[in-house]
């Protein structure tokens, strides 16, 4: 996805929270302002967004001296997520279906933001999110929440790479992959960030979530707020063709992919107007879109 | 009411709003956000927000040509109000304080904006408002909706100047200044501004709109959307120490006005986080708030 117009009042905004958090005085965040005024006429616009993500809070580590503001916000979401997850376990192995449990609560797990103040608040969060989604599976069943051929294509896959989105989402991701791997033996690579970048995932937090007991764990390389390609290690590149199918986690990530060559699943809650737009739906919508690996092929095709 | 630092991405919101809506190409608005980029950093945060609105509104005419990007929406907003004029002034009259519905209506006439799409929703939005700012007024009765006061201070004023908002808005005011002239015999001054800006109304809204068969319609000699001090002409403000009190309506007036040395009430709907946060209510409160004259001298002798 290329960057909108209507990224650009946002990236402001962003920059703000980040200055904020970062405990920055007024002088320091308009000075991130600023600096983020002189950046953005040069920055081109057919990039993704995560790219400008990346400038933005790197500007505010600088500026400010804080290398990673949110810091302490991924441990308390951390802590906050594996707290909740026997509770969440019990009612995925309860339910009739535990695989569309997990994957509901797998995008769900993307409520557990920074902003989020305290365990009652998340549950509340989860219960409605659980409630709700059932009109969005209603209401557009083929195209938006593509769950059948989501449990098809798992069953078959040997091999899954899952991009991971923030911190204590990574628990959630944990109980989805515990429940693929009920499905037969597979192997599951689950792909964090290189460096801390908002509260997106690193080694650290997958690790203290336990992710390395149910998959490898490794980096993209990106220490964009999305897994951007010219960001990514060659490493990681190298490995891509050889999954049989990826699970994309979090806006991020749906606006880096355009240049993913295989069959993915984007599970993710939609949060910003360019992306409900981009993709059809309403804010807070609960997606798990499929895009096979041809039609991007057949759109370059059609460019040219 | 200065500029805040979360003044900043909205000032790029409004700034591509407007150019949107002045239907320029992509190429065009970009053009609007690196101006805007180029000019905020030198823009003096002490000032006003409405002053910078000045500036987004000035620029966007320049870089796309069109000198009045808001005519048409105004021309439908005050031909909208004026059709149901009728109906609103039976309900105020057929009311049990028609003064205090006038002030109501006068209030929820803000939400007559440029993104209002038809009657109907218009309606609806006004019944809305009619009852739930009762609860408004039942929580915080005396500070942020002091009718009883404003009641008092309207029936002793012998000349009362009023700052218009918006086109469309002003048909609303119309009604107040009725109900008012039911109080005794007054002189009503309404104030416009200058020149087109955004929405807000001028000469021309508020001859189309009748405000001369109720009042004496006047310009503030601002052109931007707000009465900013150095913005207002000589004459304007050689009347305003004549004046027994002022009634600022909108947001923009309200943001503008710290140098008013006259007795005050400003009736608004509180629609932005950095109001509501000077005010100390929410998103949506309906806000008739006093401010004597004498307060601004305490604040500056204390300044002092």
């Amino acid at each position: 996805m290329k960057t909108y117009l209507d990224c650009i009042p946002c990236f402001f905004r962003q920059a703000l929270e980040a200055a904020t958090l970062a405990g920055s005085t007024p002088r320091a965040k308009k000075k991130v302002l600023d600096h983020l005024a002189k950046r953005f006429p040069d920055y081109p616009m057919s990039t993704p967004p995560p790219e400008m993500g990346r400038i933005i809070y790197q500007l505010v580590a600088r500026l400010t001296g804080k290398k990673d503001p949110y810091w302490e916000a991924k441990q308390k979401s951390n802590g906050l997520a594996l707290r909740i997850l026997p509770k969440l376990r019990a009612k995925v192995r309860a339910s009739k279906d535990p695989l569309l449990t997990a994957v509901k609560l797998s995008i769900a797990g993307n409520i557990i933001d920074y902003g989020v103040k305290n365990t009652l608040n998340v549950q509340k969060e989860l219960q409605r999110i659980l409630s709700e989604e059932e009109k969005t599976i209603r209401r557009e069943k083929k195209r938006l929440f593509d769950y059948p051929r989501f449990k098809e294509r798992v069953k078959r896959a040997k091999t899954i790479l899952i991009l991971g989105d923030n911190a204590g989402e990574v628990v959630f991701d944990r109980l989805l992959i515990e429940e693929i791997h009920t499905l037969g033996k597979k192997r599951i690579l689950y792909a964090v960030k290189e460096k801390p970048i908002i509260n997106d995932a690193t080694r650290e937090d997958a690790f203290t979530c336990g992710l390395d007991r149910v998959s490898e764990v490794i980096s993209s390389g990106s220490d964009a707020p999305g897994t951007v390609r010219h960001r990514c290690s060659k490493e990681f590149l190298k490995i891509i063709p050889k999954v049989d199918m990826v699970l994309s986690k979090g806006q991020g990530n749906f606006e880096a992919l355009d240049w993913l060559k295989r069959p993915v699943f984007f599970l993710f809650m939609a949060k910003c107007p360019v992306v409900t737009r981009e993709v059809g739906c309403d804010i807070g919508d609960i997606i798990l879109l499929y895009r096979p690996a041809q039609s991007l092929r057949k759109k370059r095709k059609r460019g040219k």
